[in-house]
């Protein structure tokens, strides 16, 4: 039993929560949101998850009082996507003692955008001996750590091309504004030139899969774009990262995220000796399985010598549980 | 550069050491191999790979020379399939202080049918500061480890199913003859009965996906059957595994190697929250991807900590090199 605590309770934090909740070797010992519509509710309540007679823990507003009350080991943090925004709750959770797991897409590799604060974060890990991580489904998973774990049957990698089609159908309503459904293409274009808007990460899993290869990237380029209709309504985006090293394009990787997308999947293709052509069809679902692989990550970093790491220092992190 | 000795130069090994003569990372230092077609002679003449000015070491008869002799940090081991048979040139690489890294299907998880061995073989590993790896394509990679990798985005695993259909029509003689092709189904049946026939771990996967998972099997059968054309002539084989767990089955593995198999394909479906279907196809190429993950792990083996290790102990293995 690992004391755990949950640090954000948005979407992502509630379904973090709430698989937490079912595994019989995570003690949830409370959470940290302020939040007025959570703040002092009981935490089983908030997830609406059976506490199976269990204490029912608390949601705090206030992350040093979480922290000094529940003593956790590891705390499972998911309250943004941007490094700056959430280096002193990572720099607090340290201080505390506590490995943390977050979904933190800049974090997944953030020697890339903020290098200055990996060093003072890596730092402060290890003079308190704790672990951090940043991970999910993506960046941390299917565009990066599968890849460069796909790449052990390969000789003379030469090429790595990706695709990761989502249908934001049906999907909540947060995720389908995030990449632009119901704007118009200026609009789009306008929000991409605030320098937040878009799928954050796919830099951060090319430099993953650089790193995991032994690369060194001459230049990594981005382009975002709007999808629209046929009558101009935005559906969703289309977002391609470009790396090249040696003077040739060496990684190719799209991220479309739209309404009605054709065939949703994740792809794969490394071409190497021998090829390897991988398709996940329908492509792996986002909110859960970034859940899953929070939790599911708990025992890694938990085992982990102390500092700043990425899920390539990491053996494979599993899903657990009786079958 | 890491000094790396290949032991057994049959056809994988020659695969091994071609692929290792490529990589700048990896100096050969030397070969074992009895063969008196091979023994004696300069080692890349044996490989017909280029030395490119780099010195041309031998391939010595004997292990314990050349052990003695070139001292090696890590050695590739690629003699047979059957623990038993190859324990002894472990052991002896261990006491001349040289990691391994092994082809040897049984060693991918060999606590499975050889708990005392096991045991004997990581208490020379500790005590020789050495680590001890046995991995391959499969077992070793897609059939087991690719898949533990794969849950990671997965809550509640329920059920795994995994096939492995490969046409052998174009692999090699030696190839085909192990998997029954040109001999009838009575031959086929009595080559079964021998104990050493047909592929070599699978139940060794499905142990490793089962420890990966956290799940305790209460039983694992395997089935071992020919395939033949219309006139009885053998083709090939068809080999499942099916492991039970809380009085069900969860685990489904099919191997089936045939001349002119259709479609084939590495096929990996977890039933969980949320499913994940992956299909790489045609499947991963079977000798060329055991040579690349043999030279590929060299890196995660000398930097772990000293024992007989599985894949699921080490960061993932990723082809190096420079694009």
């Amino acid at each position: 039993m690992t004391r755990t605590l949950l640090f954000g309770l948005g979407a992502i934090g509630i379904g973090i929560g709430q698989y937490a909740a079912k595994r019989g070797d995570v003690e949830l010992v409370g959470a940290v949101d302020s939040a007025p519509t959570v703040a002092g509710r009981p935490l089983y309540d908030v997830l609406e998850a059976d506490a199976a007679g269990r204490p029912n823990p608390k949601v705090y507003a206030d992350a040093g009082a979480a922290l000094a009350e529940t003593k956790p080991r590891v705390v499972l943090h998911a309250t943004g996507s941007y490094l700056p925004d959430v280096l002193p709750q990572l720099i607090e959770c340290a201080r505390a003692g506590a490995n943390v797991v977050s979904t933190c897409e800049e974090l997944s590799y953030p020697w890339l955008r903020h290098p200055e604060l990996a060093k003072q974060l890596d730092a402060e890990a290890k003079a308190n001996g704790v672990t951090i991580l940043g991970t999910g489904v993506n960046p941390g998973f299917v565009m990066d750590t599968l890849v460069v774990a796909l790449s052990a049957a390969c000789q003379d990698v030469r090429h790595v091309r990706l695709a990761r089609i989502v249908d934001v159908a049906k999907r909540r309503i947060q995720l389908q504004r995030k990449v632009g459904v119901g704007i118009t293409p200026d609009e789009f274009r306008a929000k991409v030139a605030t320098g937040r808007f878009g799928h954050v990460g796919l830099k951060e899993s090319c430099w993953l899969i650089a790193e995991g290869l032994g690369w060194r990237l001459d230049s990594l380029d981005e382009t975002i774009d709007p999808i629209a209709d046929a009558a101009g309504n935005g559906i969703g985006m289309r977002q391609t990262a470009t790396g090249r090293a040696g003077g040739r394009t060496v990684i190719e990787a799209l991220v479309q995220m739209s309404a009605g997308a054709d065939r949703p999947r994740d792809e794969i293709e490394i071409d190497a000796t021998p090829p390897v052509r991988a398709t996940i069809e329908p492509g792996v679902m986002g909110d859960t399985a970034t859940a899953a692989i929070i939790v599911n990550a708990i025992d890694r970093v938990v085992s982990h010598g102390p500092g700043l790491v990425t899920m390539l220092d990491l053996p494979p992190v599993a899903s657990r549980g009786i079958p």
